[in-house]
């Protein structure tokens, strides 16, 4: 949550300069990703509106993936799907170079994220994220989720038992937990472009209706079904992922079959899938925690926040998703 | 540089709801204060606008000192100085409470501000800086400067001549100079509420001219010289303050008197005044650095930034000022 990079004014007013917007009115770095640096700009105006979001990449992404990512936002937006489209220069590039590093121009929607989801407001998450599942399925770039059961397994292995022992004594139970997840994993469910991380960070909303998907950077090809077990485990806890919050997870799960139906097969792989969902994010907390000294400015997520998710999905599954 | 203290987007639709100014549409916490949080906020719409900056006074500043700051801004902005205005809430408040923090809803201006600026944009600031003292006369409140030269000097002897030999060897004689300086300050030349602050990142502009000027909390009752020495003190110099750049303080000096000419006096006072306002910088700098650790992730400012301008001041200030 941080600017890691400062672009002068007249840096930024020759960036925007490529692009058919208007001239540079205002610039505000904006305190929001973790591994990019973003501005609020605002400009004079041109075809594509007057307001937008300026990503900088700075760490975690890989430039070679930026056509990917990009190409997706577009893709989407052409789709009707509630997601920033990319700005192109006038040379129609998605992305350019500045300081060395590639930026983007976003358009910027409005919404806010909510802490605390309604039902009416999980019900429409549950349908726009069924829609763009949909709408992600002709998208003709391919991308592999390089945080499946297997990586959670083999992360949380190489954090070692004794450190994770020293965050919780009930988080070495994860490492065979993980290992049995990834061993039992189905590999045939309807695959298109997930998100992988719709937490409510990363969903803009006015009132109880969605107005932005964002952030689609652990975004890849995997099962959709997959997708909804994250979005679930995201969404439908309090209390640091100790209470589940059984109203929210109903009314998901409604929202999305609104769209589209799960199939018996995905309906019946939800509790692993689940299981595996709150274990990708055991494992990279406890692998960020276990690197992260304990005096850092940057606030550490407990990764006990999923093991009492993974719990819940392990012990109750079966029940919750009917 | 950074957001203090997190604000769930339902808090903030509550507090907006307060103001006449449409449903809360975005809220973006943005990158910019040293002791306060702000958020870029846009609602659907009343009649203050759409889009305004929420303040949220953390440290540094004391409360008490609100009803100066935010009604200097109303004042300012009614005689039409490029100053953001104070939203008022439905009662007509200036500022409310949140999580048991005070905030205050202010009109967003455009514009960016400039790192290195040009002497048209000097010239501009001058006028606008004179033009703000001119119409800060008849405002009624009162609020004594605590950063004058006095202070200056007291600030350094109290960070002791071993911490600031330990910053640079050229930096223990600031002491004797601070208080040669507080000496011979000069009493009585004309006042009238002065920025005290007014750098590069404090000034909004759109192309050559100022759009705004913002960050009122060092204001207070001061002369006017001294708070022009301070703006040529803070825009003159480039290569952290090694080099006078003649260009922007005849500029800067010429846009100033083009609104308001300074008495012989002033005049006469500028080479004392400057170094004075160098050494403030030098003195709340030095006391920075020796209370942040070499290790910490805020950048400390150098005090030898200042202690250059001084020097330069001291040695040519007649020559400068003419």
């Amino acid at each position: 949550m941080a600017v890691y990079t400062q672009l002068s004014a007249e840096t930024l007013a020759d960036l925007i300069a490529h692009y058919d917007v208007g001239e540079l009115v205002s610039a505000k770095g904006i305190a929001e990703g973790v591994s990019n640096s973003n501005w609020l700009i605002e400009t004079s105006g041109g075809e594509a509106g007057s307001r937008f979001i300026l990503t900088m990449y700075e760490r975690r992404i890989d430039v070679a993936d930026l056509p990917f990512f990009l190409g997706l936002l577009d893709h989407l937006s052409a789709m009707d799907a509630p997601v920033p489209r990319t700005i192109h220069d006038r040379d129609g590039s998605a992305w350019r170079e500045v300081a060395g590093k590639s930026v983007a121009l976003i358009e910027f929607l409005p919404g806010v994220s909510v802490d605390r989801p309604t039902a009416a407001q999980a019900e429409n998450i549950g349908a726009v994220l069924a829609h763009m599942h949909e709408a992600a399925r002709n998208f003709p770039q391919q991308r592999s989720n390089d945080l499946g059961p297997d990586i959670s397994a083999s992360v949380l292995r190489a954090c070692g038992v004794d450190a994770l022992a020293q965050i919780d004594t009930k988080l070495p139970s994860a490492v065979a937990e993980a290992e049995r997840i990834a061993g039992e994993w189905p590999g045939a469910l309807p695959q298109s472009v997930i998100h992988a991380d719709l937490f409510p960070d990363n969903v803009l909303m006015l009132g109880d209706q969605v107005s932005g998907l964002i952030d689609f950077y652990f975004a890849c090809n995997d099962m959709m079904a997959y997708d909804l077990a994250v979005t679930h485990a995201a969404w439908s806890f309090a209390e640091d992922g100790r209470k589940y919050r059984p109203e929210i997870g109903q009314a998901l799960m409604q929202g999305y079959q609104s769209v589209r139906v799960l199939s018996d097969a995905e309906h019946d792989a939800l509790p692993l899938l689940a299981q595996g969902a709150a274990m990708r994010f055991v494992s990279s907390r406890a692998h960020d925690w276990t690197e992260t000294p304990a005096d850092a400015l940057v606030t550490r997520k407990d990764p006990m926040d999923f093991m009492h998710r993974f719990h819940f999905y392990r012990d109750f599954g079966t029940e919750v998703f009917g």
